[in-house]
């Protein structure tokens, strides 16, 4: 792929050697090493709708290719079945998450704000500072500072104002995020969460609300995908170190 | 009905008188001249889906038994209709609202104030603002002071906390309702607009991001309701009014 | 606060006390004692989604400043766990809230009528009711007089007419706040219940009914809200208290 | 039909009979004459959606098999072809209806009660009204004696009262349906409008309403559709009248 | 009634007479005798969102009322606690309804069809077959003759045809009633069920479609309201028997 | 593409050489001549939102490669515009489609049957059999068999008995996809069209009658999507063509 | 059926004996012995919601008849009741189906290929593919080719090249179906799953994804519904089959 | 705010300094200059629903503070309005944009990939292009690459690759987001068009394709919100460009 950014080899013989980079057929699963050279990160296991014996196999044949692995929403039960075969990773309760770190990880680069609404958006807020930190970004966490309280926010403006990318996490009307995009000078990604009832229709009145923003500068990803915003925050914040080289 | 309040006579008997009060049958519509003695303002006309011989024999009927009668959503030509019967009648534009002016007037009493979003929501503000002052409140107007620009608000923060009551108007995300319900220390009215494009759903997600607000003392009316809004902020403004005697 | 309103403050001035009024950073929230000096009440505990140590521990934050505690939709396990730090919290079991009564309470002042359509409508009005009565309102309960047998409403009328402010709570089609909200002479603001089933869509079916209600002084709260119409049925109330003096 | 209803030949054979009755391929439509016979009732011509020529064709093919012919919501210029054709057809303009008389009518039989709530229902309850005259019912119409002013109800209680099957016809939040289904002691048929706006939806609203009525003997057609209500009223009424002989 | 009907009293004497029969208020509930009187039926009781105990307590005031007592959606449990008081009472496992049988019964009236679409609708068609025949109505179920396979339909045509009103019950895409109501010559009273998955939407799918029906002479209630349905065509078929007296 | 379906050359050599098979770029478009190849037919131009300048060139591009060119809801002027360039092509008014027939056409394969329900369903029907022509299927129309008239199609069995695949359109509630499906032997593609009003939701009603039709070998296309099942239909044709070599 | 093919008989002979056809009335379900003359594939039955006894009883009328016998989503506990009475059955877990083999199977013809996006969207593609085989049609497995690798399904393009028809199983946002079906010459049938969360909402958003598919040649089935989506496979596969004898 | 940004002043001193800043209150509007300071950009203004006088006065306001000055969704009439008072303005036809370019423009910098699918898309494809130009970023467009003719998006594939982020512009199903966010190494900005119908939705469709991409690094702005998403990729681009400095 550098060889590809450098200009030295064209797209086409890029994708020729691509065509023939191995991944795995495990019959449910094709595992694809891939995306590794392509994205700069491993393929994300996603947890429910598999079995813990689908996530054990294609958590194996991650961790053989090394690399960090990620496996997201997963409950303590296929925790305690990926452990069984790697001893090392770790489960971090909170965000649902089993991560095994590979190399030495390298200093963490810019400067990712994590800000969440309420106590109950913590687990989503987690999810995405864990993402945006296992690519390599240093992460700000900034919770409990919803509209209610918004003074709570203002006393806080010096973590916001050094942020290269600043992930919103909230739930409820989600107005937080269009507070914070109407202040902040840098990208703000907005996650909506199912917190709240009624009205609220599991996501759907934050998730509207964000992508009406009268701010602009701000971009949605869906409910309750953590994962998702600090991934999303991680290659912004990623575009700005590269560009510093 | 104050005989009924004073407790003179019960509501059986108030019932019983009620019963005889005139209301005139006009073939498509029956005036309720009661609504006057029942609610203290007279039956307003929603004239969408009614044509203008319609409004002008409803309005006549009203103007008659004196009082202040409101039309609201009028185009130019059911105003001009409503005026070659009724030259004393004002057209409020912006507002679309048709209004004619009975008794003398008295001191209007409390403070409500209307807040908008944007530009784009005056029409709306303008009618919820024209109807609680119809009703005798002072009204204070606060507009174009939406999230994306804050400062505009807390610049305005000696008006909000002088209201009783405060009516919001915002389309978009709506967003203005849980940070003045955040910060505010009387009841809040929220208006949501049909103003804005795409997953805005024509005022469903200004609506839904006040129904959920986090902000508590928020309630709320139909999407571009500036009317029920000025009428509630009105009820509100002289319960104070009302105790105070 | 007072000093802000009396004017010997200015907002500004106002905006830089609040500034350094202490407020806790307990980890997994902001506990918020600035809200009891803004909004004449502290921070309600909306329970779902934090695990019954959070509850206890922002409930010990709160009950430390002093004032009424109030925690919703509370269930058995999470009241015992804050019983056992704080003996002498009451549990309403049908409002499922949990309730610290702080210093001696005043005679509730005002009149606030919650008026029910069903039995099943009763955990929610409860919710309402006692919200309204933490904060100083005198509540007159109006349980299963729904549209079905409307008499039984009628009979009644002595208890509405009184009423400085009125909360409907009704699920099925919700059309209790409509006809309230026709008779009433005072605010009347609809609570919107999930009571229902199919077409009910959990209680979007009352919600657009009293959002659309063709009655005037109506405003609505989110599905279930209990404890938002008691609030701003509290607030309206006392601002009749407030102008009274 | 007779003959299968008195038992004197089984369902094979009428149904053998049918299958060689007459109908008329006239290209863009299959005109059905057996409808008569099945239901009692001519083809309706519902126009929207159908060139002006296209309804004269249909309308041609019906007149020609004697008995009434209806064709709902046809515009002034649908109206005009039409007569060039039949001098002798009426049109309803509230009703936007083209009706052409045939045979002598007969006396009306038993009673259908139409209220609607607001004069902007009216197209909507002259076409249920309408339609159900045209079937041979007698029609009583009770027209803007909507929620918000429920006296005027109650004070037509005796029109009620008399009716063998009620059409409600409401707009906004239908709550008029509910009420009605209260006291009613014969079946209500009900149709949603689509006069409202904003969280009105297009006449979801009262539809949802209405579906999810707290009042028991309520059945619901669709959004405008008098014509449906005023067929399945006649229908109801007929049962009656049929069951007398 | 037989008094306001026959026109020996007017509304306003009726009314007044109303006014002071017993209702029983139990703080949950106000228990409606007059419904009896009003409707020619007793309040159902709707079991979901009460506690056994209210159950029980609701029953029993209804039962020493005399007349049959019908609770709907009754589990086992709310069953057996009935039961204890009231050893005489039927459950119904199918419907899931507990009925008290008052008086001897009189011999059933008119005819009442319900048919249902497949297997999995007949708990909905029970209930909708039994409150029919509580009301006095002689019913005659068809079950399983869906769309699919609609030989079936055509085999059951002289029951059919004998109907002086048919419910039909379907969940799926609910298709069956635009195949009866456009071949029936009786009223069709039709029942969305939530049988079905995905885009059926919980019975929505439908819902739309029998509210959109093509064929004439169809009223839809809420989904899964087999009480409701049962009862409407009860209130038909009996207006059929009272006229003919 | 044959080579590629003989075997001669592997899926990475044909993708090499459609690699350079060239595609114009004329700015607002790339116009695609490699589809004529990949799927045996050209792309069809969808005209709403497009200029009648965009259109013109990009049917004057397609033209220059030959074979058939058809543009789909074309209006008037959008057809003037292309005749004044293509003398020779054909205007379709009904189905709203302009067609330039390119080479002598081989006689028409196999047995595509058009249902349609009623007249209004006509323009959708028209473009599904124009669609299924153009690619060289045999087609016959049978048009205005709805649902509320079902003897009508029964009489035209042997036309369905002969297809080889059924394209079934139907507005309103839809119903008539599911009595062809349970009936057919051969696969069905069911079309919903906007015909309708009210709870129809411009076609969402039929298109969810459809999905959950309780008949096998029903799969839909989107709301008045006549081309699509035209082209759909005429695919399932030419399987059956094409494996008759 | 041949019989009627072939013309020797006319429909109407044809339906006079279908209609002799026995089908057996066991209560709660008629079982439909025709459907396997109709349809050449006997009924299906859907468990959910019924009991296990009722797919015993129901399992047992059609293996009485001979012929291959599938009861799709059955859980363990229903198979282990359907294999007391029926030993031979086999239960394919991944697809939740239990099926009985009746005559020796023929040699499977033409080619269907299954693919599906994610591990989770397996046990809908099992059970399309088995659905298939079933019914005869020889099938190929692609699981695990998503957009999110998609040099995984240009890798496979020569299975999808000899596929007479494609079925694609696809949640989150369904884009699959709109990649393969632009590169396909066969028809494709779309199968949208409910894997995703959040605005997923049940698999609503991949349905919506393949039903406007900017791809000609797409239909689609009901959200989850792999029966459908195979039995709509395997009939266009056996068009082709049955074209070419 | 570059002084806040080096640390030279605390968040506190700077918030002092912004709260006397002056904007200009022209009351239908508060023209914020501050937004400039803070942001980076001028307010932009979004016309719909002003009239031509009110954009002309903000237009003029604007400018005289110098900047560029972007007016989005004007039609040609406001344009000349403004033009009349500003003859340097630019008009975008395509975009709908009156553009006033201020000062001498810098170099472009990074780059910034705007891809459509289809030609409909142009307009809101144009709007993100012009957007992300006017802060400054260098843009390539490419347009008319949508999923059915997917070889001409990996034809472009050098410029894809190029991109610091890319913006894709689609309407209908969407598809092409995913497909290019599964290929991409940067962040991908979504746009969902309204461009389609029926199921479409008015672009709810691809906008919830967008939300659940099955590929990681995907934001997602409103339904036709060019603007939006040229000012988040504008933001993204700097955020790399600020970092190489």
């Amino acid at each position: 792929m550098e060889a590809l950014r450098d200009g030295r080899i064209n797209v086409d013989e890029a994708s020729e050697r691509l065509r023939f980079l191995p991944y795995e057929d495990i019959g449910f699963a094709r595992v694809d090493h891939q995306r590794y050279l392509r994205r700069g990160f491993p393929e994300v296991i996603y947890c429910p709708g598999k079995t813990s014996g689908q996530v054990v196999a294609i958590f194996g044949r991650l961790a053989a290719s090394g690399g960090v692995v990620l496996a997201t929403r997963a409950d303590e039960e296929t925790y305690e079945a990926v452990r069984a075969e790697h001893p090392g990773v770790e489960y971090h309760r909170e965000a649902k998450a089993i991560v095994l770190r590979g190399e030495p990880e390298k200093e963490p680069f810019g400067c990712v704000v994590v800000a969440s609404a309420g106590t109950a958006d913590m687990p989503v807020a987690e999810e995405a500072a864990l993402t945006a930190e296992l690519i390599g970004s240093r992460v700000e966490r900034l919770y409990d500072v919803g509209v209610a309280g918004i003074h709570r926010l203002f006393d806080n403006w010096d973590k916001l104002s050094q942020a290269r990318v600043i992930v919103v996490v909230a739930g409820m009307e989600g107005a937080l995020a269009s507070v914070i995009g109407g202040l902040a000078v840098c990208p703000v990604v907005a996650v909506p969460t199912s917190v709240g009832y009624g009205a609220n229709l599991g996501g759907i009145a934050p998730l509207l609300t964000m992508l009406n923003s009268c701010a602009s500068g701000v971009a949605v990803v869906n409910i309750d995908n953590g994962y998702g915003a600090g991934y999303m925050a991680a290659l912004i914040n990623r575009a700005g170190e590269g560009a510093k080289q």
